[in-house]
């Protein structure tokens, strides 16, 4: 298939577009980007197809002559091709830096990190916020639903169009873990190894409610204006931002809030008898909610957490070992003790699946306080999890070693 | 202090009430009310006041002679004084009728309940949506910021009138607890026994943070106007919807939401590729949420979770078990397992410091899936041990042996 593209150019092309609305790096990335023209469409699994594609990524590290050092990162909710370099709306480093970087338990001097924004994302991947070719305007609620596998699809056209066959690892945190599971179950012969953190083989009740909470805030503000605020000029960020609040609490566990903030009061020395933000822990989720409407798309939101409710990998296959079936992908399956999004049992479900086909799979539970969060932040033993995880396959297929496949 | 009334009429009152909006409740109640003139002001903790006072309240059984089988029902966030009876507005039975009846647990044929609207509620007691004798219109956020504390103390106002000295037990489930909590800490010598049932002896961050999220959809709701929304004829019902989905999760366990819906469809054999409510567990939390605007009041809900939010017995005074000292009050802490929102070790530290003041306390955990709200559904032992708790100590009081106080 045809495809246009900038070449990787890793951290050069960022200078000077911090503080950039979302908005135009929707429409006009920092990042690389390749484009699938009209002549190759995406089909999605609803029966609808996306053309053309547009993939926004970001790469970080060399990829070596036999083109088998490349991992491919896969990012939350929220996240973008910014893992480990400085975003380009907010100025702030990269996501994962704590984990990914030159000499981190993703080695960028050892391998050649592939990250992309998501389709249905909003800094330069193919989203609601792009042009849709049919009407020239912005895609708004005409943007497909789209589903986790559908967003696979689309890396998969990207690790084409870059020449590698096999990924050395797709490793991804939360709904990045869905997406690892997915690369797992759909390319079982492109993908070496696989770290799936945090992650969940379908989206609960309970998951689904939070997400359903979160799309009827931003449903529920005027300035939404049916998904068709581009035009408008507005944003619903209101409703977007108490979205973000709401989703924000499931991030941390009550123990890491009543440790953080307590019933600690913000800048004042007794309560205000009002409704003024008294309690640190108002304050800093007024401030999550107000930061992120300046750097994601409403209508992303939606199709995101939609494509994770649906996520449901057991249903999808009858049952969730059928998945799995023929894998000879290596696993690292990870959770934390505190994460009650996607607990413990949900990666124990993975790894119950993946055992029953005899798939060769290493599981480790994280003690941390820090819940779901924890995948994004400084846990000692799960970098180590990670780090030697992916140094002792790289070993076994000889990345390193003069006269190895490096 | 002088007071008028409605005497107690039971449910006579309600028929043909139904299907009312809750403005006219609020402003008109179906149940009795007493009102506390001018020259009674209620002071509250934040130094205002409020007066005239007006405490509705619903009434269940027959006060005895001696007035000493009278049981005060303190309700929840959202409940009123229709326990046991017919909701005026909702046509739907009493929030507590699993619990409290002829021959139930706590028996309206041996006690006197007592349920009483809070202050700052939307049935009938003083609330955002009374008139401000100052302005003769609505208060709305004119209304003064009330904590737990202010609630019982308006409580105390009307046992006082029903000329009660000591309440035979003081019984309330979640922010009910909190009351009872206050009551014990309060009214030392006016409270014979005690049920504070899956509560806190104080909001912990996490509450808190839910709380807010609450706040700032109404808030965020244009139609709840900076809270003057009642003159305009509007509600915010789309962000008190949110408010109410988001906490509604709360109420429920994981596993309880996982069992009653998982991730079945509403209506349909596969996904719609759409924003509808495809799963069961989203149409269910939409009609939590569009139920729930047709029966509260939006600045009521403010109020309320900002008094819950505030409430810390432990900050009142010094130490926790310092609220008890002295106490004779006989108590029995009931938590269930699988109630996340006020989680047993919240109970555990009430019993902790009842112990250190060697108060009379028995503890019970019960085993449950259904969450927060097992309070208020059928469960068996929960049930039994409210019966027999309430029987042992009526006995030992005589309450019932003929010669005895009955």
């Amino acid at each position: 298939m045809g495809a246009t593209s900038a070449l990787p150019e890793g951290q050069d092309q960022i200078a000077g577009k911090t503080n950039d609305t979302h908005r135009s790096e929707a429409l006009s990335p920092s990042s690389p980007v390749v484009v699938f023209p009209d002549d190759a469409p995406l089909k999605l699994e609803s029966g609808q197809v996306i053309s053309p594609l547009t993939i926004a990524y970001q790469t970080y590290g060399t990829l070596n002559a036999a083109k088998s050092n490349a991992i491919l990162l896969c990012h939350a909710l929220t996240g973008d091709q910014y893992a480990a370099s400085v975003h380009p709306v907010t100025g702030k480093p990269g996501w994962w830096e704590a984990l990914v970087g030159p000499g981190k338990p993703v080695d960028t001097d050892r391998f050649f990190i592939i990250c992309p924004n998501i389709l249905g994302g909003c800094m330069g991947s193919t989203g609601p916020v792009s042009v849709n070719p049919k009407t020239g305007k912005p895609y708004g609620l005409d943007f497909p639903v789209i589903t986790i596998g559908d967003m696979v699809d689309a890396q998969v056209r990207l690790i084409d169009h870059l020449g590698i066959g096999e990924l050395f690892s797709v490793i991804g945190g939360s709904m990045g873990g869905m997406q690892v599971l997915e690369w797992a179950a759909r390319q079982k012969k492109r993908v070496a190894t696989a770290i799936p953190i945090a992650a969940a083989p379908w989206h609960s009740a309970q998951n689904i409610a939070f997400h359903e909470v979160g799309r009827q805030a931003v449903m529920a503000d005027p300035e939404w204006r049916g998904g068709n605020y581009y035009e408008a000029g507005v944003v619903p960020k209101n409703g977007l931002a108490v979205a973000r609040m709401a989703a924000h609490i499931t991030y941390l566990s009550e123990k890491a809030l009543q440790g953080k903030f307590g019933r600690n009061l913000q800048d004042r020395a007794a309560r205000s008898f009002s409704f003024d933000a008294d309690f640190r822990v108002e304050s800093y989720l007024r401030h999550q909610g107000s930061t992120f409407v300046d750097r994601f798309d409403a209508n992303s939101y939606l199709y995101i957490t939609r494509a994770m409710d649906y996520f449901d990998l057991e249903a999808a296959h009858g049952k969730l070992a059928n998945a799995f079936v023929g894998t000879g992908t290596q696993f690292c399956v990870v959770s934390f003790t505190s994460d009650w999004l996607y607990p413990t049992r949900d990666s124990k479900a993975i790894v119950n699946a993946l055992n029953a086909v005899a798939a060769n799979v290493s599981f480790v539970e994280i003690e941390s306080d820090k819940g779901h969060d924890a995948f994004l932040l400084e846990e000692p033993e799960f970098h180590a999890t990670v780090r030697g995880f992916l140094n002792a396959a790289a070993e076994k297929r000889g990345l390193d070693r003069p006269g190895g496949l490096a």
